[in-house]
């Protein structure tokens, strides 16, 4: 089959590999109808996390179960199922807690830009639809595999709450998911920090009240302005950088949550001011399979329409002009289509 | 008058300063009942924190209004008030929020280690006691004045909840008022990590169900056998020092909160497993006139002796002694006595 490899930095390679095969009798293999490059693949896209070259990339897709092994019970070949990029047996007391991301049997999806894919935990990680989603939803289903769940995980962490002012530091498509769910947690004014055209119009769509295109210290000083000195009721940092984490913390009101999904790169976060001003850290790692059945309903009901992140549909084969346009902000998101 | 100044690390002097006086019209000058030492009056004391020689040190007190500014209505001279080590109006939009230790006409109480000591913004500040207390609960009501409401800030920011385990690191005054709270807000499990005797015979009364002696990675290996491997449900760090810190981290469970209290000195916060883990870290500098009608309340009708921090009573001119005997940690937390 064909798989999105990486051997370098900025070296992506769709190559011929092997199909996967169950090893594993909690395991199912998925024929991908969609997947996605993250934001998170473009760290090791841009050198900045160690690579093993020649080692398969890509962790989110939906799709058709192939085949499962003998402990998948509720799920059968032939059945559409979002597949989280986390994996959970959605039983031991880290999943019992919502903390799936850390369940104790719990890894990573695999093959997520190829053919087929490979799900461990099958049983307790994926969730189905009701028969074949039509084609004009999969966007928006592909996006709960990782991107909506993780921006609606930041405003969870952050502790959005109807009335709050938020602010999203981000304008990538978890940003931009993070819109959204402050949107539908009530939050009654959402800033959302960017300044490019087509996210900012995304932006709006889902619900931002305010688009601030300044950063840093020129940008906090707009917050300042739109909340009339008192900062940020919860602030969503959607990076992983120092500089967003700066922002982000200067945005937030006292007694405010930061809440932030963007994998850590180089941050050092300011305890000192933390403790000055009562403004406390919460999130990571997603627990996505807590939020799917909560998430799919808003999909299938047509409330939500997160697919919007993705301005970009490629043929798998592209997959590499995908990852450029992604690195050269030209698009938000790329969908493949294998 | 007499009260206590530091001239450098060691060096505690009783010496002879003017009365304080009203300087605005929202001041109030109180006669002390009762002052104590602070742990966080151990930091300059130690020579961690830069000094102002012949400032004077102290911040926690009860006692009578001698005089109140003429915008101070709701109290007048004689009436027995708390006075919380930091001031608010009670109005503005952080003190309205619940964050009133960031209000934005906030200070901080000068002159608790003395006969009479100044308070700013005394409106929305002080809580007063129904009549003159008996004698005997004043231990109790000076630790509202900032112990007993900081531990109690370290559980709520900690998400402190019925049935939770909980782990406070530290076995100062701060950690056992922390230990006191969580059993308070129906922790089932309460795990006080302490070598020393006495503070482990005071936790023991405030409620912890286990003691653990052990430090560092050995103390974290005990947290893990008695959660059975899962970790805390809330952690509440109490000192502030980066060995805290970690211990803190390492005993929390995926998606637990790491309360903290304890002025961070040379704290790196470990981002990266803050992100893996799904731990968060909320709190800081109590929010005290928050919280005192509650924890006045529980005082009061003896829900609570917290003034069991209490192991030691000397006369004000024996705060030098006070000093060093909770330098030596000979005692938990001094009581002086004007």
């Amino acid at each position: 089959m064909k798989v999105t490899t990486i051997h370098a930095a900025g070296d992506i390679r769709l190559e011929d590999r092997p199909e996967p095969v169950i090893t594993a009798p909690t395991d199912a293999v998925i024929k991908i109808t969609a997947g996605c490059i993250c934001g998170s693949d473009l760290w090791p896209y841009r050198g900045e996390n160690p690579i093993t070259p020649g080692s398969t990339i890509g962790h989110e897709m939906v799709g058709v179960i192939e085949e499962v092994g003998s402990e998948v019970r509720s799920f059968k070949p032939g059945d559409f199922v979002i597949v989280p990029f986390c994996t959970c047996d959605n039983t031991c007391p880290h999943c019992a807690n919502g903390a799936q991301s850390a369940c104790v049997n719990g890894g990573f999806t695999t093959g997520g830009q190829g053919e087929y894919g490979l799900v461990t935990q099958a049983e307790g990680s994926l969730v189905r639809t009701d028969g074949m989603p039509d084609a004009d939803l999969i966007p928006s289903l592909l996006t709960l595999s990782d991107v909506f769940p993780t921006g609606w995980h930041c405003a969870v962490s952050a502790g959005v709450k109807k009335g709050d002012t938020v602010v999203v530091v981000g304008d990538g498509a978890v940003g931009l998911c993070g819109v959204l769910a402050a949107a539908q947690m009530g939050a009654e004014q959402v800033i959302a920090m960017s300044r490019h055209e087509p996210r900012q119009e995304v932006a709006r769509q889902f619900g931002a009240t305010h688009v601030v295109a300044e950063r840093g210290v020129e940008g906090g000083k707009r917050i300042k302005e739109i909340t009339h000195g008192v900062g940020a009721d919860a602030v969503l940092e959607c990076v992983g950088t120092d500089d967003a984490m700066k922002l982000a913390f200067s945005s937030a009101r006292p007694g405010a949550t930061v809440g932030f999904v963007g994998v850590p790169h180089g941050v050092q976060l300011p305890v000192e001011r933390m403790f000055a001003k009562n403004v406390g850290l919460a999130g990571g790692v997603a627990p996505v399979r807590r939020y799917l059945p909560e998430l799919l309903d808003l999909v299938t009901s047509g409330t939500v329409n997160p697919g919007l992140v993705f301005d970009s549909v490629l043929p798998l084969a592209e997959v590499a002009e995908g990852y450029r346009a992604m690195d050269e902000r030209r698009s938000i998101k790329v969908l493949l289509q294998p």
